[in-house]
């Protein structure tokens, strides 16, 4: 590593009971507008907590947006906020919430349509409302960054941005919100947190040694704990830990000035946008198959992922690399998440819309050394039949 | 861990030749007060480098800052800028320079006498100018946090302060600057860090996992790098790990939600302001015997020190205990820092002053468990004789 940059200005508000503190961080006169999505939050008094939170100020709330959130569904989102002049924006949810709301904020004030916000990727957004957001949902790490993924259901395109106008001012982490719920939810952000580290880690061997012990950091300590923070429903402490490790696994930190990899994303994506699979379900069944095809490339990394984070030191070189691998997948099934494409009734009729859409949305040079065409795509989801 | 709160809103910006990119991050309206040390930066260039990138802003310059920066020549300072109504400080030097720049920023526009500042260890601090660095040393991290330390000449008394307004709102880490150090300062830096690390997980083991995993991680990095990175004056690529490494020893996020220590560091405060040790020289000294006195109160967490940072997993307690502590000894005389206070020319003599001054200072109940009293830091001295 010779540079790098980094910057993350959102405060971070761990602990349960927390939600009571909105009131000192968000400004008495400012015009709120509280985002969600179905009724989770209203059924297990999130929104409840978060009503009372505010007090007097001038609140509305938008509810509706979506896993994968839509673009048509938070262009309402942005009328509302037109029409009523709200001047801030309170994402109560998972990284679904929060990546639509950091949409919305860029979008509301944006010269021009703001599709294009997401095909330039967030380079053209130049002001966004503040926000801030409350986490139901360790997983995506959305409540600690600048970016965010939308869907526009039109054309089945799931599309990401990046700005560093759209940092959450803080987010409040309560571990207790997180007790209702479903196990299947947990496990996806179990998952989806794993192979946002390993998108940042897994590539080469370089220079990088504080990076890479962090990453092994945040791998080590989601095996140690993942399968216990899924099925102690109640486990204050586990969820405050798995809170935490899901905020650090995508914060910019592992991540500043090392090569990242990210082509397990791009392509479960496409799997998302067409076949509706959960996004971490889309990972655990690219990732495994992908390392099996990319251990060539990714050897001497690979080798280091099993020692440092298996323990896996005897053996052939291709038995260490074979065992990380098969034990990376049983880690995917031990936190309830299937890793084959027919655990989700796919067969190999899904690959071929597949690598048309790769192919319609550019994304034809994937992987840290760019290096990964659908053709390469094509035989990681052959492997993952 | 069952909460936390974590906020860092300072941008790093680290690489060789960055120092130009400061244009880019201070308005063009502001009027500068640069602060710097000695000469140092004068000769190597790295004073010349600011000039320049300030292209024609007012700028002016305020030299003579010390290590372990005294509160007279602070005071001078602030005394320059409400003259000449200054709003933007920049640092250009290592540690003492950010801290003494910090504490003038929050007593420039304070209401009453600023040593009240350092009384209340910043707590009444309501406003502070806007700052920056250029950092040249890496070692103390103030580059990246909201401390400082600051020495009253007239009563030998070092304190410390924290606030959220003197956050550097950038810091330029260029490895490059760091060539023309003596290697007695890297070594230093080495060690500082080293300690800032201990002191916010060598305590009791916990429900921290992650907090743990990237301690262990700063620690094995310096481990790996420390050595070399001492000897190698002129390796950018290790300089630049050492910088970052320091800089996230002490940012917040490894100390964040878990128990703290900082008795060797209070305990080698009052070591520097009597006898004028480097502040790195008396963590040297004071921790690998503060360690063996307290090793039946951190005996759980010494043992997984002993295990995971020096792979120290065979043998009694009690050997892996001595072995960690001979090796932490061992690695901080490597890297150039003696260990005994004989080694700087001290004695039992020098023994009741400290205490007295701990008890001054009302220092009387240090460590995580509150129970390192006067006493026990004379046992402490006398190990390390």
């Amino acid at each position: 590593m010779l540079s790098l940059d980094f910057y993350n200005p959102t405060r971070i508000i761990l602990g349960k009971g927390r939600i009571a503190e909105l009131d000192r961080h968000i400004a008495a006169d400012a015009r709120v507008l509280v985002l969600y999505g179905g009724g989770s939050v209203e059924r297990n008094g999130t929104l409840d907590e978060v009503r009372q939170a505010m007090g007097e100020r001038h609140v509305q709330y938008f509810s509706g947006i979506e896993p994968n959130p839509a673009y048509e569904t938070l262009m309402q989102a942005v009328e509302l906020i037109r029409r009523e002049q709200l001047d801030y924006l309170l994402a109560v949810g998972g990284g679904s919430v929060i990546d639509g709301t950091k949409f919305v904020a860029a979008a509301v004030n944006f010269a021009g349509d703001p599709w294009q916000i997401l095909l330039n990727g967030g380079e053209n957004v130049t002001e966004a409302l503040p926000l801030a957001s409350v986490l139901t949902l360790p997983a995506t790490g959305s409540e600690m960054n600048n970016g965010a993924v939308v869907t526009r259901l039109a054309d089945k395109a799931k599309l990401p941005m990046h700005s560093d106008l759209v940092f959450p001012q803080f987010s409040v982490l309560d571990p207790t919100k997180t007790f209702s719920l479903p196990a299947r939810q947990v496990g996806n952000g179990v998952v989806d947190s794993f192979v946002h580290v390993i998108e940042q880690y897994l590539t080469v061997v370089g220079n990088n040694p504080l990076q890479d012990r962090f990453a092994e950091g945040l791998l080590q300590t989601l095996v140690e704990i993942g399968e216990q923070a899924v099925s102690e429903t109640d486990n204050e402490e586990l969820r405050a830990n798995l809170m935490w490790v899901a905020c650090l696994a995508l914060n910019g930190l592992i991540g500043a000035g090392v090569p990242q990899d990210w082509s397990t994303h791009l392509l479960g994506h496409e799997l998302t946008a067409l076949y509706g699979l959960d996004h971490a379900q889309t990972l655990a069944v690219v990732l495994p198959a992908m390392l099996q095809v990319r251990r060539d490339a990714k050897r001497d990394k690979l080798l280091q992922y099993a020692a440092r984070v298996w323990q896996l030191t005897s053996g052939s070189e291709e038995q260490r690399i074979d065992e990380a691998i098969r034990r990376t997948r049983a880690f995917f099934e031990a936190v309830g998440v299937p890793t084959r494409l027919a655990d989700y009734g796919l067969d190999a009729a899904c690959i071929e819309p597949v690598l048309q859409q790769l192919e319609a949305h550019g994304m034809t040079t994937l992987g840290e050394h760019g290096d990964i065409t659908p053709e390469v795509c094509r035989q990681v989801l052959e492997l993952a039949l």
